[in-house]
């Protein structure tokens, strides 16, 4: 059997002391385990974007993998560490938002409030629970304490509005969702919305792309288009260039899919 | 039993073939060895930098680990090459400093001037002792050779002045040793200086910060405060913002720790 | 037996999921898998310096080693995704180039174009074949699939002109392959021309650098000199400075070496 498998995604970026304190916590309880990170470069206290980030990868884990999520604007505060099981996963992290897509992905999701002081280091710093409190469960986790001896249900975690709303006129309003390291303008708008090449354009600030690529490639380099992304999502590029410095847009922007029939008739 | 388990610290950075290349070094000599990365961005010839990061990275691991660190300003010159074993836990590292803190955390470390060139990848480059000499005897570490076979001990080692000074009127002198990714100031003083909300304030600059938090999150945003921080030194912090920049402090910045009695009368 | 060894290089950077996707594939076919970053800061679409970063350091791993690089601006085109076998390692990438200094070691490699779909994810995303089609090879490979299985053997790869040209009078003319993060400017002229301190010196713009040194710290803090690089290439320095901010020297700069008896008079 492989050892137990660990992924890590915070905010804590690379050069400070704390993945790594982590990670020592984590291999004094559980020596076994093995470390993935996913990143630390979320920006501090994006709630929002670790979710979207959360949601782009643990999927393609196998099951049985432990996710462990430190963005924690609320370290220190009533906000809740949380221990959830989704499709077969388990994710640690705190209650303020961050399992959000995690969770949209399975009805039957069990969330459980992390209580039980016993798998806690001692004491417990009030500024630094990904060490004190998020590392030491995950690492116990992994070495096989069931889930139910870490605290009880829940029923209200967090939940972010990551919206994708259909309007009356056919339209679907949402926004962006990140800016990839290639300028690729990842929206949360579901990319089966632009079926064909006739389905419609994405309206973002006063831009209208119109036109549907199925590959980076077929378009020449400089133009804009639409693809439907790997993530499942649409988006907007431009072949080996950067589409979000091109258009100047940032994360939370709002976008617009706007049906054929609905489209500015100078288009 | 888990496999061997190596850390590695320098001021290598992520882009450039460095860490690639010592890793590749390990993985030969001690095929089962686990690595895991405190860091690589270190500012170049960072020595204090990260000494104090170390210092706060290597006591969360098992005993037994080995501690791979590079940040070497003098490579080529006569500077040493030095092994170290302190609280069960081995140190490889240039004799420059780097391993100040770690040495100051126990009385009876036993230091070794790494001589044996029967460990070194051959030739070694007069430019990359990581990859020649620090990376194949930390793999030779892990892979069984004992300490004594690397090299005679040696009483020397390089300390660096983490400086954190008593004055007579009962205040304390220090310094910034870091600023976090998240704008916190951590400094040299003991967190045990600020007993209680009424032990005294930090001077830094032109400022007093008079007020004690217990947790980030008890503060309202905007506020400058102090506070006993997750690496047992006083910190000043703002509750999610940038300390540092609205200071304007920087690493090696004095600071001073005054009682209560001894601030001045306009606070 | 050591598990296997899957090392990763790619343009993704480390803020996105793009890295973890790819892991979590490849711990889903192949668990006992062990994953090493060579770097993912390649700059996007630089199959140049890819080439460089892989050449100077796959050769420190193991034999048996997978080496993972998707640098692909021509993700989603016809450029063929192919597998290499040089010198006992397996090289999974795009047909872009980036294997050109692998390829120049070995005259005896073995390539094949990838084109069996059973080892590919299902759908293939037209954006992302680092995880729908090098990630899963690699993982193949790694858990025992034999190299003939993904596809036949093709005699005309990708290869960069990497350029090293001697000139009738003697002089060698090249260009900067790289700047490291301490400023070193490493050329793609061979260590070996500057065999002693009067072999000849090298010219990039409008300097002639004369000086040979034999380490950095032989040379006082701020002059600039040659040195044998720890990668077998000629690079100009300056001991604890930055020796490519002084130039204003850049990736892709031409320089020449000239002959000690085809030295301006002057010098």
């Amino acid at each position: 059997m492989a050892p137990p498998l660990i992924t890590l995604l915070t905010d804590f970026g690379t050069a400070d002391h704390y993945v790594g304190a982590m990670k020592g916590v984590m291999a004094c309880i559980c020596p076994e385990a093995r470390f993935v990170d996913i990143t630390h470069d979320i920006e501090p206290y994006a709630i929002a974007d670790a979710a979207f980030t959360l949601g782009q990868s643990w999927q393609y884990y196998p099951k049985g993998t432990i996710h462990l999520v430190v963005v924690d604007p609320g370290v220190g505060s009533t906000r809740r560490p949380i221990l959830a099981e989704v499709g077969g996963h388990n994710f640690v992290a705190p209650d303020n938002g961050v399992l959000t897509m995690v969770l949209a992905s399975d009805p039957i999701a069990i969330v459980r409030q992390i209580t039980n002081q016993r798998y806690f280091r001692n004491p417990v710093s009030q500024t630094f629970h990904g060490r004190d409190i998020f590392a030491p469960v995950a690492a116990h986790l992994a070495s096989g304490v069931p889930a139910v001896e870490f605290g009880d249900r829940i029923d209200d975690p967090v939940r972010l509005p990551f919206h994708d709303l259909q309007n009356p006129d056919g339209s679907c309003d949402g926004a962006v969702l990140r800016i990839d390291r290639f300028g690729n303008i990842i929206t949360s708008l579901r990319a089966d919305l632009a079926e064909t090449k006739e389905s419609g354009c994405l309206e973002i600030g006063s831009r209208f792309v119109t036109r549907l690529a199925a590959s980076y490639s077929e378009v020449e380099p400089g133009s804009l288009f639409l693809i439907r992304g790997s993530s499942g999502f649409l988006e907007i590029s431009i072949n080996q260039g950067n589409a979000a410095r091109e258009i100047g847009a940032g994360t939370g922007d709002p976008v617009r899919f706007r049906r054929a029939g609905d489209m500015p008739a100078n288009l």
